[in-house]
């Protein structure tokens, strides 16, 4: 079946909220999670869309998720908020836990928050948007399943463990990057391997740890990361800080704990967020104006700035809305039929 | 001239501050350079050792530095400590305001130090390192001269912006990385230019734009960032958060600053302590021991930990001194001449 579906930005909550619903996900969860992948849709990231129902359904179905968690927000020290997941998905206690981080980096001029026990399966600028919508800075890490090596090795241990970081900008668009530290998404080797094709030997190596261009022995041996011994590091800080840092599972207990089950990762987030006022007091517009001028920089010379296809897939959807391929609007039907059958 | 020098740390330590000083440099600031110059050569840095002191001394003489400045420390917020440098080097504000960090991350959970008004020319890792010293996570950034094009364009806008983070490791040396987020570090083109030798054409791009081999013509057009659009997010991510989030210069700025002076960068530096304990309370332990299980994974194949190499020629410094060329030597006696001439 080929072509295309449309829909509204509202419909598409909608359709994705029942689907969560009825596969027995907590309204409240669900209409949390539905937020998360409309805003992948509307913002033009296919694979963090409307197509991510799937990807939670069958965590749902696998157990790997507790539909109903309860999310329960504690201070454990005075610039520190943490949510205990409870382990469910991770966007409810992210919205739970986002006031009282707002509160404190106002407060303390810089705060942090975990998200302990939670299940993961999107992309991380949400949240630090939610941050630069409040007028903070944001910074956010999160481990995943140990499927990189660390440079110089060719085992994995590392998750692709994204870094996420926003900027306020007044009057625009927020400066926001969030990208793997793995070399590629590992979406990427997935969609090489259902087209049948090969990918570049610097992607990854074989569970024998040689070099390979088969999409298949690199997503059972061990992708690189990305940036040689530098994105190494970091993949490296990411599992550290948001592993044990915050008591949780770094990338390879998180894959020890996932038992086959082929389920989103579980484990830990690390979000910092500072208050430019902090340190700025009242003079935050001359110093975040003088950030313009460095924008301006960038853009003047034709170089992109990240996050701007985004913004414009943005204003398209605010529009038009979206649309998603027909065979994967009846996929997500079936997961509604198959909840009603 | 061939051959080497040797001498004791604390000989070395002696000679730094003896040619500091004779060039004007106050002696309080004199001890904090000089220490951060012998940690250098005692790692094994060479480029970040006893050879700075004529890099310091070209900063005093054509007056990029205030030699006798007086370092002042504010709270601007409960978690957050400035140091503004009164435009001296940056050891000793850093020195000045790190006990305060410490203190407010331990009471806090996370606090950050903004220095304001420095000059730099030294690596971050003796600053995560005084840190992880204190038990504490460190994260370091700061801005230098606008030498290096964004990703997707050829004209310079950001410095060669170092990330530096640390970890700190039961028992053992503290896992800490310290790099620049340009492709390569800018001493390595200017040591390829003295070498007569060419560069890779990754390395950067000519006045006009075009990748060049030509170390010069690469030092005077702009260098790249590692890792194509991830380093060129993040370089500019440390252009901001230790630019105008702590009211201070961006790489463009410092090199309009410097007047042609050929100085070092002035400006500010972003420091973020984490308190492992805010998270972990009472179980730290547990937890730092679960990280140890990573670094395990890692070296366990024959991967590296970033900073290895610093604590094998640590260990050996320690034990026998150090040793400089005998060159670098009568250059560093002759600064001290040409100041009791």
């Amino acid at each position: 079946m080929s072509g295309m579906v449309a829909m509204t930005l509202a419909e598409a909550d909608a359709l994705a909220r029942t689907v969560l619903e009825s596969r027995g996900l907590a309204p409240d969860h669900a209409a949390a999670v539905a937020r998360t992948m409309v805003a992948g849709e509307r913002d033009g990231c296919a694979s963090h869309g409307l197509y991510r129902l799937l990807v939670a359904a069958n965590s749902i179905e696998r157990g790997v998720v507790v539909p109903d968690a309860v999310p329960v927000v504690s201070e454990p020290a005075a610039a520190l908020v943490r949510v205990d997941g409870k382990g469910g998905f991770a966007q409810l206690p992210f919205e739970r836990g986002l006031p009282l981080l707002i509160e404190k980096a106002r407060k303390f001029g810089i705060a942090a928050l975990a998200l302990n026990n939670v299940v993961h399966f999107a992309a991380l600028w949400p949240e630090v948007e939610a941050l630069t919508d409040a007028g903070l800075v944001g910074l956010a890490f999160t481990p995943s399943h140990s499927w990189v090596a660390p440079e110089g090795g060719t085992k994995p241990v590392f998750g692709t463990n994204p870094i996420a970081f926003g900027w306020p900008r007044p009057g625009g668009h927020p400066f926001v990057f969030d990208f793997a530290t793995s070399a590629v998404a590992r979406g990427e080797i997935e969609l090489h391997r259902r087209a049948g094709k090969t990918i570049p030997p610097e992607w990854g190596y074989d569970a024998e740890g040689h070099p390979s261009i088969d999409p298949k022995a690199v997503l059972d041996g061990a992708m690189r990361t990305f940036g040689g011994h530098k994105g190494s590091a970091l993949a490296a800080m990411v599992e550290l800080i948001a592993g044990p840092l915050i008591g949780d599972m770094t990338s390879a207990e998180s894959m020890a704990a996932d038992e086959g089950r082929m389920g989103s990762p579980i484990g830990g987030e690390l979000v910092i967020a500072i208050d430019p006022a902090g340190f700025l007091g009242a003079s935050v517009e001359d110093h975040l104006g003088r950030a313009e001028e460095m924008f301006g920089a960038i853009t003047g010379q034709g170089a992109r700035l990240p996050g701007s296809r985004r913004y414009v897939a943005r204003a398209k959807s605010d529009a038009d809305g979206v649309r998603i391929p027909a065979q994967l609007h009846q996929d997500i039907l079936a997961l509604l039929e198959g909840e009603m059958a």
